[in-house]
């Protein structure tokens, strides 16, 4: 049985905004889903398990781990704080592999999912032109690598509209041929809320599914397709502009039950109606006028470089050994 | 006298925007202004002549010829629609340039407000690499220069966070050595609505204003300040989350209305406020959260370029003779 | 028997340099090597038909047909001449296509080698962005698709040290999966003379062989390999130092030979050896002072955006019956 | 009296190559030319000034202190090596800044010369992007500027092509309203050797003259034309084809002189005759055929970013007391 994700409107791909939708107060648990929150020096990392099927519907999510890095002041250019963050996230990412089975010896492939001409969409391409690929050495003089390097790979296999082949097809192709143990995905998401967009990194280990992130996906990247795992690690880039609405208009809402208990007066029906009805209310309107665009903040080409270095230097030290993981922005340009 | 612009607190500059929000109803007409709309073959041209002092006060704007172009469908990718678009533009703008008194024999400096690194500010930029220069052939050559030439020059001025030289400034100083007769200023400018956004190109003979356009600039570019007329064109490229939120709320107002003569049960207080009430509410809110981004449409990266090209060769038919002006797209690469 | 072509010491990825270096006077015809020029307009048509083993050794390249276009003046930027030289790529590469055996109804697939971030190397990629892909059009809704379209797909597979997988590996796997009848594919080439850089396109069903371009590619696109044939389009987009300087030091031969027939005096020693022992000379003395790089002209980014539109725009024309390859600029951006 | 620099015709715009064109012996003192040469750690220093009218017209150039950094291995991608470069370069920098008078308090204006849309001539808006300006806080809010931080501001002001106005024009416009005390100009020059292309940083008192550098300047930026005076960081990133062969037939001439003195059997006249007469002659064969060319190696993407960086940080440290120049790379991004 499979859940399905298309009952749940509000447009998200973060399992962060899901659960939040489905219980606002982080201090009542969801039966099947294990939750674990800590801030620390300005990044919060969230776990979430999702259990078993109950937790699954319960917040319409895959059963699997999700780690949630947020860093809203990401947004203020420091580059202090971007070595900070790519090092935290290489310690978190390195557990996050053993946690989930990933072996020191397992050959890796990384598909950089998306679109190089699209900046929102351009994450993924990014990552794989800055992360360490070893797969050459191990074939070629196999006797010669030193010790601390694992055998890495990556792709950018395109999207569907530059390509015309499935990005999902063409990871199996090179799957087959080049034969790794786990697939890690990079891709673009969409967020709920605007202030999520490039603060936030998360990992799952249930693979890319039809219809998630930025692309049209008819096909993902599983391990039913694949045979092999697949970890994907997904950033917010872009938000619809009726989610934006919704969410502020939620976020009037909570603004308003703090200083007075007549929100309905306020707000009248957008008051009482549940979110989602909320959310299809908005998009009835505005989507026949054509105001229902994808839309991403105005420094998108500095937030996707600045996210790529981190995941990419992020990845290096996580998945080699041998790269020093305490300075870990050193080793991509 | 001058007219505050702050006080009028919706954030845009299209003249066209102002007015709606002063006057929804296009059919009633505003004492000291005169205007005129024509719609063909998808391209809607607004002419608003702001005649005095009440008109200005009326909707907030300088006194002085606005001309804008709409051209919804722009956001599907279609050639022909774009050499259509240049091309009116061409015609539209070689007119309006002798309505302001612009003379043949009128050398022309291009100023290309805005960042290179910036997509959605790169609009001016982008033109200034685009379009045809020629004083250097006038300067050095001036017996070989081919009749239907003007004499025209370009600079990207850049931008105050890379520079540390106010835009304005570098003007002058540009202005003083190479003795242009008039200035025509690319801006990328902030809209109300989305939908506008890369959709539409306004001309004004008002110079560039402080404050206006994406940029913090805190001098313009005024006839005042550089002692020769200077010509704006602008073209929204970003929306403020405030704004598509309040805009979005007007829409379902709207929307509404036509079924139910009930919107004050549906959208409560939002719906007695006036837009400005509404707009400052909306920021009151979202701003402390750091949620009132500036946006862009994903697409950025080529709405841009698109624009880019049709306001150079637009440019390029306008200001030389010699320019076929039949079809202008391929003077520009 | 294959002919080896390490033999063949001058580095020249082009048929008529290797055929020029044999026999430098065209008129005197080689056994087993077919030949046919043509100039029009400025641009001039070359077709080598190696036609036997005979032919493959004389000339030191592998039996087939090579249609190579030389546009020299494609250097001064002038885009009504480019718009030539696309049209005609187009109507020769469809008269190729016949020739070859490549059916109306085939199914092909574009695949630019090359590395994106080097630019002499990326005209591969750019021709993958800009050629019109329909696979999924005829995968996803085949009732729908106008006649007079083929399926065609593209992809980028990426460069050795990007990737970690050999570019054949990646090609075969996407092959497998997406089954087409025919490969099209894009390379970049080293040239023996500066002036063919960026002047020259050369097609060839012979495939894409190890060494040949300009990544270190240790495996070739070939029908042995992939089971269908794989037709090549090389540009020469950069030349070694070496060969440069051995170029110039025969240009000077044939000059002083035109003036005195005492150029035994002028050149010393030079004037005597072979071609391939004077390049042998020079590589041993630049080589050590690693002075043997490779060059490309410093326009190199507006030479490789014109070809690739004109090779993107000459697909296009030539794969699609309904593209009216009387005008194939208009396709491409 | 000036020098006339056209009398010299190999084409460099370096004093190294001047000064070895004139006496390849390094030991034997040029009178009115003072040298000093030091290596540590792969990072060659020298330092040349041309003391008076008989040194400068012994090497033909002009008085004043060029000191020149060559890093051979920098053309080996090596992160560590360019951050040691980039601090090397800050210390050199801020001695020779004391040397020819610049104080700590004088106000700086960065020129960076050349073309964005030109690889090999972009050097200089790419250091203009990368560098730290802080003219803008001095004047918007004096009181709050930290110590250890001078006033900076950065202008790249296009080339004559693009902007129809002589970079010398614009520049004298921004003088005149920012009123700085000294000039740094950066420039893309021509070297007469390739191995020096993108190894090379060059620093002259001399300003920015003539004919210099890569695109066509028919002005200069120097004291004499802006009151006040102007420094020149040079980097070579192009060499002409005539330069390469004529500079390869001098490397052969070394290298058989070594093994015979019999090196007029092998290289005939062109061992007699002198480096200019020879260029002369390289010229005469190649340029009527248009092979000329101005080339650049194939990795100039990743040279011109890499040596933009360096600059850079070094002018950030060398310029700011604030900032450590022990670490100089983590300034820029």
């Amino acid at each position: 049985m499979t859940v399905d994700l298309k009952a749940y409107s509000v447009r998200t791909d973060l399992a962060l905004e899901a659960r939040e939708l489905v219980q606002p107060d982080a201090h009542i648990p969801i039966p099947g889903v294990f939750e674990d929150v800590k801030e620390e020096a300005g990044i919060k990392v969230t776990r979430i398990h999702v259990q078993n099927e109950e937790g699954a519907r319960a917040i319409g999510r895959l059963q699997g781990r999700y780690l949630t890095l947020e860093v809203p002041s990401l947004r203020r250019k420091d580059s202090k704080l971007q070595d900070r963050v790519a090092t935290k996230f290489a310690q978190l990412f390195a557990d996050y592999l053993k946690e989930v089975g990933v072996q020191e010896n397992h050959k890796v492939l990384i598909v950089g999912l998306g679109n190089w001409n699209v900046t929102p969409d351009a994450l993924g391409p990014m990552v794989v032109e800055n992360v360490l690929v070893t797969r050459h050495y191990f074939e070629l003089m196999p006797d010669q690598v030193s010790p601390g390097y694992r055998q890495v790979s990556a792709v950018a296999p395109g999207v569907l509209g530059i390509t015309g082949i499935e990005s999902s097809e063409i990871v199996q192709g090179i799957v087959e041929k080049s034969k790794p143990d786990v697939i890690i995905a990079i891709d673009a998401l969409a967020s709920k809320s605007l202030e999520r967009v490039n603060t936030t990194i998360q990992v799952a280990d249930i693979g890319i599914h039809p219809g998630s992130g930025i692309g049209n996906k008819r096909k993902g990247l599983t391990k039913e397709l694949l045979g092999i795992p697949c970890i994907a690690i997904g950033v917010p880039t872009v938000c619809y502009a009726s989610t934006i609405v919704n969410n502020a208009i939620e976020m009037m809402k909570s603004h308003f039950a703090q200083e007075t208990d007549q929100t309905r007066d306020i707000l009248g029906m957008l008051d009482d109606i549940s979110e989602d009805e909320r959310l299809a209310l908005v998009k009835e309107v505005l989507q026949p006028l054509g105001h229902d665009l994808i839309v991403t903040p105005k420094e998108v080409d500095e937030f996707i470089e600045d996210m790529g270095n981190i995941i990419a230097s992020g990845l290096n030290a996580a998945l080699h050994e041998a790269v020093d993981n305490s300075n870990v922005a050193a080793y991509t340009h």
